[in-house]
């Protein structure tokens, strides 16, 4: 009955190991089917090499498994807080991708350096703040969850569609599984030569607002002209 | 009746992705056939790997498709501009190949530090100022080839083959699609040497004259006798 | 009689260039057999492209030869005074992996900066110290093993598996070859995105132990929920 | 007459690209053959993936070419200087490879950190000395391996194989073309981990004498017992 979705959640999740994102199994990618208010996720520590269409679990909007044999990726309970807090979020990705790591330890959000960023950002990449004591003790993965919907309470969730969690990694979301796969790899390139921008001036300026809009708006919303669309 | 160009263009832009310059679609190769006043360019947000010949657009110098299904780079205009401006030009690229990509970010022009950019660029690559808010909401893409040209008033425009547009990223070009490729990618090694070489010392200094003229006057010019020609 | 370990050993061994966690011939990797009183153990410079299982070679706890026709890894001694000193322990690797060689080059250990590192390291990857001269002169490679046991007196080896020797590089163990080749990766890893985030921030924190608590334990213990097991 | 010469030296030019020292054709390698008094060479500007067997070069020992079609390598003078130095250099390499040329870049040598530099290089990789105005006017290539030289008088030119030109790049050689491609590639690994040594401590100490002589006579001299001879 799911075939179709986990094909296809199978095929987002291989795209982790093909785009340099993951090592291991540090990553899993999720899409949610909203008529049947279902959504398809990695299993939890398997191998990409081995993963079979199969091992991906459907899991429902109350977090019970409906179908599939092994058990969820660990951080099912975040990816089912960010569903229902936002309608429009139709994939999401979790991944250890090294340079938005880094940012993610330091504890720095990530800000516009420039178009590469503003073609898929519109803004600084925010950083969630940690987690209480409290907490981690009583629904760690859960709760992971609610300190993004924090973040983006009265905001466009889909303008920046990423964060990057405090000493631990960055998660993104798209229109689907592989826009949110998409958006993972752009910001792990942003990260990267972000770094590399602070490490030629350590008090480098943001791209000026004109350059932002320009950029975002050339491929996002009624006026976008970038593509075949 | 354009066969020929654009199987050269698709061959110039599949480079692009095997010589690690693009993510995605960020990049695209055009060249020029000067003979017919028309240029070959990549079309606009489609996947290399999928990319056919008859993908490929031709454009006037007009800026009017001549052929061609699909709508060209969303940075045709800017090539255009400097194919009006410098009658020298035969191809040009543009990527947001990491290194370069940081270098424009920074808001630095990229100086000479040694040999390996002395053979390909004589003195350093320089940075083409920010847009204004009038050049960016009338004629973006235009305006950033203007930007370009305003900066090699009066110069040679091949003996520094690329331009770093701040906050943005590289242009570079040739003679034609396939040096311009090459140029691009030597741009992106220089861009990474400097970069590691101001961590070893941040007030390193650029390579004497001397060694920019013998480096770069060995291979290009009458006197150059590196090469089989 | 000891094929079943060779093989074993000869995959682990391949899983270091696989990993990139090798140039020409610097790593090798040893398993145990607690029963039989051996371990098996990459012979001394050979090629990872051309070795075969007879190469491997069988060492008891003596440190003598038993089976194998070439000289064993000049750091055989290093592993069993490892596999003598520690009951727990059922294999070992040893890299010249670049970052962790860099932290060990610079004499520092390396810092729990975020949940990667926390979910594989209860803590710091110590620095073992330097070896006196007379360390060197008689013994080195046994005694370098000694230097790493001083490290972890008292403490439990298997909770952080890895060390840093300075000037030098890392060691990893686990329960098997696999699983210290494993944590070699995941040590090269973290010590990649901590050389980012002190570059990010200086005066980075440390996951706070919260954190480094609840993701260890998700992995490891009687409450560990992680993977299928 | 010279095919298995031209025949090894292809495959150790060919080595270059697969080890990731070069980036278009910018390296060289060639080997002598004492008895004959001749060595071979790389032509120049030649690609990589279409170098053939008869595409390679012989020289004599006054610089002559005694056999092949095509121009040697530019660098040719400079190999045949050092082969005529000293009389047991067999093989020579140059390239561009980034880390090592980054540190010739910023004019800084290359200091001994740790045991993967010792293994290789008794004690710091030199800087040899930039070129006054008229030894690049007149024998600009030859007047390259005369600085070397200089470097290495008085001195082990096998104990440290391997010197870095100002604001250039490396050289390195060996007791043959292999030999010399081996030594190439550790240098780029140990520029590598010193570039990320000096961003951890920017006054990280050199690997103390002991350690030094430990590991570099571990594997060179008659005491050597690394390998299996």
């Amino acid at each position: 009955m799911y075939d179709e979705l986990k094909e296809k959640v199978l095929e987002e999740n291989l795209m982790l190991p093909r785009l340099g994102l993951v090592t291991f199994t540090w990553g899993n990618v999720s899409e949610i089917d909203r008529r049947n208010g279902v959504f398809a996720i990695k299993p939890s520590g398997v191998e990409y090499d081995t993963m079979k269409k199969d091992d991906i679990v459907i899991i429902d909007l109350e977090g019970n498994k409906v179908d599939g044999k092994l058990r969820p990726s660990s951080d099912m309970l975040t990816h089912l807080e960010l569903y229902r807090a936002f309608e429009e979020i139709g994939g999401i990705v979790h991944t250890h991708s090294p340079y938005a790591t880094s940012w993610a330890q330091s504890e720095r959000e990530l800000p516009c350096y420039g178009t590469t960023h503003a073609d898929t950002f519109y803004g600084s990449v925010p950083l969630a703040r940690l987690l209480t004591e409290e907490e981690i003790e009583d629904g760690y993965e859960k709760n992971t969850g609610k300190v993004i919907v924090e973040v983006f309470e009265g905001k466009d969730v889909m303008a920046v569609p990423a964060v990057l969690c405090s000493h631990h990694g960055p998660f993104s979301w798209g229109k689907d599984g592989f826009d949110a796969v998409h958006n993972a790899k752009v910001l792990e390139e942003c990260a990267k030569m972000a770094l590399y921008t602070i490490i030629l001036d350590n008090k480098a300026k943001e791209a000026p607002d004109r350059i932002k809009d320009k950029h975002y708006f050339r491929k996002h919303g009624k006026d976008a002209y970038y593509g075949q669309n």
